[in-house]
């Protein structure tokens, strides 16, 4: 059994490494930590969990996390780096699911998330946890960055075409929309039930930390120089996010070719689901699962393509990568743990 | 393994058998009927089921259900019992999420339903299978009558009173409120999204088919007449089903006596879940799983109680139950398969 | 033209006391007091004021509120008995939206809302803002205590029935369900979309503020004493109110008399729809608009009459019913600026 | 008074005329016709309208159409080219809002439509009812084709661009997203709320009808040959629209002239409102309004615009902007009757 610790228990995605690892068959929570709620038992906070999780959260210092195989960080940015290093030292493996060690470049990081990073080393050896097209570095990873929610579907979606060299890289269009969950529970204004439902709006639109993490990565892929548009909106749901992702072919390829792209680059990924062409991938058929599902579409048989790529924002784009790249590490079968049924309706 | 047969596969208790059952280690999915769907992929109509569910829906005709162990009617009601007697003589046991088996009235039957019961002596022997009030009875049953979503959380939350003669059983009120899908995938005006959203709506307040259904279970548990006014209501959310019911005390008892009668009664239930005295469960601490949460007020500490019943109406309400039943009839654990914990958020 | 002033606009029965006013032919927006705000345009906070209301907010020592000739406060409870005697003394009417001027009983008032009533002589004089019941009273008030939403449905079902002394006063219940809304519009983590959304609960069924002012108006209306059970429930939708209300018959009375009672009681009632026996409003049938509808039930002709009532939390239930109070009290006709019909869808 | 006729009132935009016209002051409903409904009271079907309209649906052959002022028909296509001929001849004018009247392109129309066009030469003098690119045809029109609910968001946010021409015309990209109203009140299992609510899709991503409308408007103002890729998606609320416009900018221009352009295009429009550069509008903004609002972008200040573009898809997107063509039609002032302040929250 694998210990586990967690940090920062409270949030979204915190709780839904709970629900998966809950189950898990070869893993064994061992302990979370919460300064605020110290002592409190986990399901009291989450009446979902009775019967599934019996700890408590505990303060940091009682939680003897060193003590753990791996620990995961569902907390702010900044707390991971904060405590990776010692963590290290006694052995213990480090999962992040903010954004402390998703940017190589230091500079990107430090401009878009407002402050210094304290460990660049621990960064340097940092594995961006994307199984699809970093499985083997996460394989002997010590320390994961866990990819964005947004830049998930962006690099899954691009990356064939570019791998192929048959869209113009310096002008992709990712037109995104997440459910409201991807804003974490935060009290908050402009996330209240009476603001965000029954209305859609767009955010960030001139600017948002994803856009760095997303071009970082999809540079790896080409020598051409990549520039993308990238436009989050915001959906009255709970769970879910859709991108449609614009490019622009530069050769003669079909629409048969062009499929073909995809199902083979992702013929043998448990998570990846290519749909026939043509079809339209609804959120909800990933609900609560780990799989992302996308589509092509070609209108007007013209040189854009079109395509359509849905996923849990909580699961494949935040805890169930996050479970799936500690499977990869302690040499589990990937899927151990995340053969959820998708929830419909 | 357990041949699993489902007829009418294409409703939204039918997806939701499908998807507890293709994890469910002890059954195997052996046949799916649709007439109009023949020869459709399952998974082409609901895609959250790819990889999951590789069966396509057959014709009646074509479907063999004679070779299953067990058939599920997830059918609109007067099919099980058509079908009911030549799978009953082949050896195949019978679960109905319909009405057809759950009256042992036939008039009443015959009233609420609109149509004449076409047989009676395999209803005879039809268990109503709620487990935590018929458990034995299941056990050796031949065909269930699956108790209707309301019903179930109405039986749950009045039966410790009824039994322990603290209430006058003649004024019980329960008022009940369910999530959309409990009015099934069927095309109609009413349910559409731009009419069921943001909004709020009681219906079939003079009468509703479950108030005879649970008013011939309820009198099982007292001697007393019971009376029960019963009013539902259409809540826009997709699962979960709340019932508040009230009940007038008739003697002298604590609080305290309260929350142990109900403590006593579910000690050993693994789907019930009896949270502490003054507690407000929400339907999302239920949601995808089989569990039913409870708690007990007493407003004012007066001589009324206040009971809050929370499920999933797919789950719990309808095909977790059903599967439930199944395990127990065929002498499994009866967790079996069922082990989901909730999605939340 | 009516110069008004409004202290506290930024919630939501600010915004929508806004949304009405802005298009009443008799009515001045003159002042808005927010300290927090002071200098911003309420159409920078509100885009959907943009084009109607060009005022600022201002601090409230800036206001000037002595000028105008009636002051709404859309504040938290203890703002407006704290400002309303140096209004009055200057001649300004005073309608508050919240709790200072609802109940007569002090001791009430201090239990429920944990402060000491600041001005006790003028709670004295305050007059309760609920049309239906109280016109004349309201006519020449200087100080309305507009009602809390949920009283108002309870108060206009029971009341026709507790008039005609039909029902056993002594064993109302009032199972009441309301939109996000009605918890207002403050930063918290029980109200967020992913918390709200999708989901379905009751809150404070040990005990809620409301049911001490419902008590307080029904009694007025019997020389029985009245009970009340009241159990609140949040529903996933911004806006709506609906009220199930039960109460037991003590005299024979037909489905046609009963109708007769609530048609006579209404009959001059601009906002007050008295609909076809055994029909079920829905919440959305009120949609931004000032009017309340309900219809009576009696299932199996039996002894308890089920009354269904709904309305707009945030008009009727409150910003509504302070312009419907303001109309009257300045003698103009009562419908003057409520015009709205009810959005649908 | 206008005498108004209108031929199809049961569906949502049928219904969002009523709700407009029953307060419009110039306006007379004289007749509603239904053929399925004869005989309903209007105000039987849509209880929103209790108290406002109390006309009755009558069969198309009684109603009089002929004595009307104006017919709109709020139909499926194919019903308005049917009988406009016989309108036209009686002096009546008509405002058609299906797709009848919006393409000039007769084979496109076929195309798209699937049926013949009946009427080619009502067609030709047809005018396209989008009042800012098009008010003086429309005021000295007899035929009416009001355009579609994308159609109007893509024309209003790409043609100050166009008519600039500082964008490369043929690289259009609109990814456009509705409430789920737009689909109509249509029985059907995908719009259904348990199909529709938490989840989010693209739809009709290979080729869509408001292509053809769109390109046939936005080619009269440029010379440039227009191209542009349209993808519709669906939003789980009720109403609102939120278009997202990508545009290649070819020209060397400041963001402070992007933003003249749009201001000065719009500044005498009642019902256009160009927010502040850089600004994210919420489709609830424009709530039960007949308002359209937008926002410019310049991600990175690189050489693409992104537009916001927002509206309620039942009012500027429909109905409202069929009353908008009636005023200026009749030579009413263009607001009269459309001065409804936007429903938040």
């Amino acid at each position: 059994m694998i210990k586990i610790g967690i940090v920062g228990g409270t949030g979204y995605t915190g709780v839904e490494l709970l629900r998966i690892l809950a189950t898990h068959p070869d893993a064994k929570l061992t302990a979370i930590t919460s300064r605020k709620e110290d002592g409190l038992l986990v399901a009291d906070m989450y009446p979902s969990l009775r019967g599934y999780v019996d700890l408590a959260f505990s303060a940091p210092e009682k939680a003897k996390l060193t003590e753990c195989d791996v620990v995961f960080f569902a907390t702010p940015h900044g707390v991971a780096m904060a405590q990776a290093p010692e963590l290290l030292a006694a052995g213990v493996k480090v999962i992040d699911l903010a954004a402390d060690f998703r940017l190589q470049d230091v500079a990107q990081f430090e401009k878009w998330y407002g402050m210094p990073h304290s460990c660049a080393d621990v960064l340097k050896e940092a594995v961006y946890g994307l199984p699809e097209l970093n499985r083997a570095a996460i394989k002997s990873a010590r320390v994961i960055g866990n990819p964005g929610c947004y830049p998930t579907t962006m690099q899954l979606g691009f990356s064939p075409l570019l791998k192929a060299g048959v869209v113009d890289a310096a002008s992709l269009i990712a037109d995104c929309k997440s459910g409201v969950s991807g804003a974490g529970r935060k009290a908050e204004i402009s996330t209240l039930f009476s603001e965000a439902s029954d209305s859609f709006k767009a955010y960030g639109v001139s600017g948002h930390r994803h856009t760095p993490e997303t071009l970082e990565q999809l540079q790896r892929l080409t020598s051409d120089k990549v520039g993308l548009i990238f436009t989050p909106h915001l959906v009255p749901m709970i769970r879910g996010m859709h991108a449609t992702l614009y490019a622009r072919l530069t050769t003669d390829i079909s629409n048969e070719e062009l499929q073909a792209l995809f199902e083979n680059a992702y013929a043998d990924e448990p998570f990846v689901d290519v749909m026939p062409f043509g079809s339209h991938p609804e959120t909800r058929s990933t609900r609560a699962s780990n799989m992302l599902r996308l589509a092509l579409h070609r209108p007007d048989n013209g040189n854009t393509v079109v395509l359509l790529v849905v996923q849990d924002n909580l699961v494949k784009g935040s805890s169930g990568q996050a479970v799936q790249c500690m499977n990869i590490m302690f040499g589990l079968d990937e899927t151990t743990g995340l053969k959820h049924v998708p929830v419909m309706p």
